[in-house]
């Protein structure tokens, strides 16, 4: 079982040779998440061998060039490819438009059907959610409508104790509701209660993309206590007015978000081209917040 | 001096690891000339420290995906980089709406301004002059509208013959006449005739891109006695059938247009993503043509 992020590409506007513009792919139990889609996303996915018929939803945070270009491309090649299943774009209405027009230019339509979602950025929303797992919206403070995403695990069933399915010959179309927490009614009317049947569940894990933003508090309550939280970091300390300016954020502003919403690890990303080494990143948000880290292109961090 | 094609894709409309769609880049003289511009050519610009600013010419063959995809991100970066040089992009119209439709959905402006040369599909034309060379585009023959490129060099100067400068005391002012080919007439009305004073030009290259098409010989005459000609060949002979139906060439199509033309040199690409092995493009094509010719991602052709 797996739950894992990996970073198609950890630049911003301008792309430099080792970092792409901002995309993610998050596999949460082998189900596939795109979170916005670079220029170059599909060449990333093949070198890394990712099957891109695997993505059913993709979200798109904004409509910045360098957050959803390689959007027709994807699309074109699941074509190509003979993709039948649909696929689920969570954008603004502007990458609708877009996906349009580049439809209409080359005379083609996809070989599936494209569920546009459009994204509400003025309150968070649940704008996903299977059995195990929701998606919420963020909204941001950017110099455009930009929202990020959370996804949460759901609280997950509580393992049965092995011998208590013989000890008490519990039928077998009662397990899933007693690992659910339901207490267990013997034929003779008593209760054994779910605690006794059942362990504790694995915890659930949660994680953040947060791109592009200003330093906003107001997101803290909703990201309170995420397990991982990506958050842009365009500029260092010196570049703090240029930050305000273009509604990005430094390391520090990352870090101290990190802090108020006392996450467990910190990743950011969204570098600016002008920086060749990471360095002061790491150490400006270290300084606020220990357990911070860099991402780089084609990394995969473990959730879990 | 230089005259030379940079191959940024050989692929086609499905990319593979090793193979992009098409793009090349034609450097003549310094000058740069993008012949299409597929998804990540920025991408494959910067690797190879190809500035993209040099960049003033833009020709695009047709509004399939794997041939235009890398144009916004393209402009986008030239615009964050403060680029204020006009470009050139030479295409169908349907570019020209879609890249409007990209800085619309965007809200952006690009810093410099973009020229859209529409092309003209019945005929061929001449669609570039400077004082080295011209840029006719070829109509192909495709599933949308399509055209090729042929750069040609203008007859070179005549070399001055240095002794003769000193012998018949040229004034400065007459040399560039001479170069072109005038006589020499002296203070006493004498003729020196031009050959007496210059030797005979370096040979005028040229080179000829013509993808996407089927095997259309009516292309033959525009093309004879090209010095390189890249002709797609998209398919092997065994999927004939298949290169009919999509309007594409197989590597012998190829070969047959090259041997009526009588062109130097064939470089073919547009390989589709099911082969691996290019060899038996090769085969094929040298059993019609032997002067013949793989391309792949990233080689530099030199023309002289």
């Amino acid at each position: 079982m797996k739950f894992e992020v990996t970073i198609i590409g950890c630049g911003s506007a301008i792309p430099t040779v080792s970092r792409k513009g901002s995309s993610q792919l998050v596999n949460h139990r082998e189900k596939y998440f795109l979170l916005d889609c670079t220029e170059g996303t599909q060449y990333v996915l093949k070198e890394l061998k990712i099957s891109l018929q695997r993505i059913d939803h993709v979200f798109i945070t904004h409509a910045h060039a360098d957050h959803f270009l390689g959007l027709p491309g994807l699309l074109s090649t699941m074509s190509l490819l003979g993709r039948t299943k649909e696929i689920n774009i969570y954008a603004p209405e502007e990458i609708e438009t877009f996906i349009h027009t580049f439809l209409t230019c080359t005379r083609a339509s996809l070989s599936f059907k494209v569920n546009f979602k459009k994204l509400n950025f003025n309150s968070p929303e649940t704008i996903f959610e299977n059995k195990e797992l929701t998606i919420e919206s963020v909204p941001l403070l950017h110099s455009t409508n930009c929202c990020g995403f959370i996804f949460r695990e759901k609280k997950k069933p509580r393992p049965m104790i092995a011998s208590k399915i013989s000890e008490y010959i519990i039928p077998h179309y009662l397990i899933s509701g007693i690992k659910e927490g339901d207490d267990l009614i013997l034929p003779d009317g008593k209760v054994i209660p779910n605690h006794k049947l059942t362990e504790e569940p694995q915890k659930s894990f949660s994680y953040a993309y947060l791109t592009d933003t200003s330093y906003h508090e107001e997101i803290v309550p909703q990201i309170q206590g995420i397990d991982v939280l990506y958050h842009e970091a365009t500029f260092t300390d010196e570049l703090k007015t240029r930050a305000k300016q273009t509604k990005h954020s430094t390391a520090k502003d990352a870090a101290k978000i990190a802090s108020l919403a006392q996450v467990d690890q910190l990743y950011i990303g969204h570098f600016s081209a002008r920086y060749r080494s990471l360095d002061v990143f790491m150490e400006e948000c270290q300084s606020i917040f220990k357990n911070s880290h860099l991402t780089f292109d084609r990394q995969t961090i473990k959730i879990y």
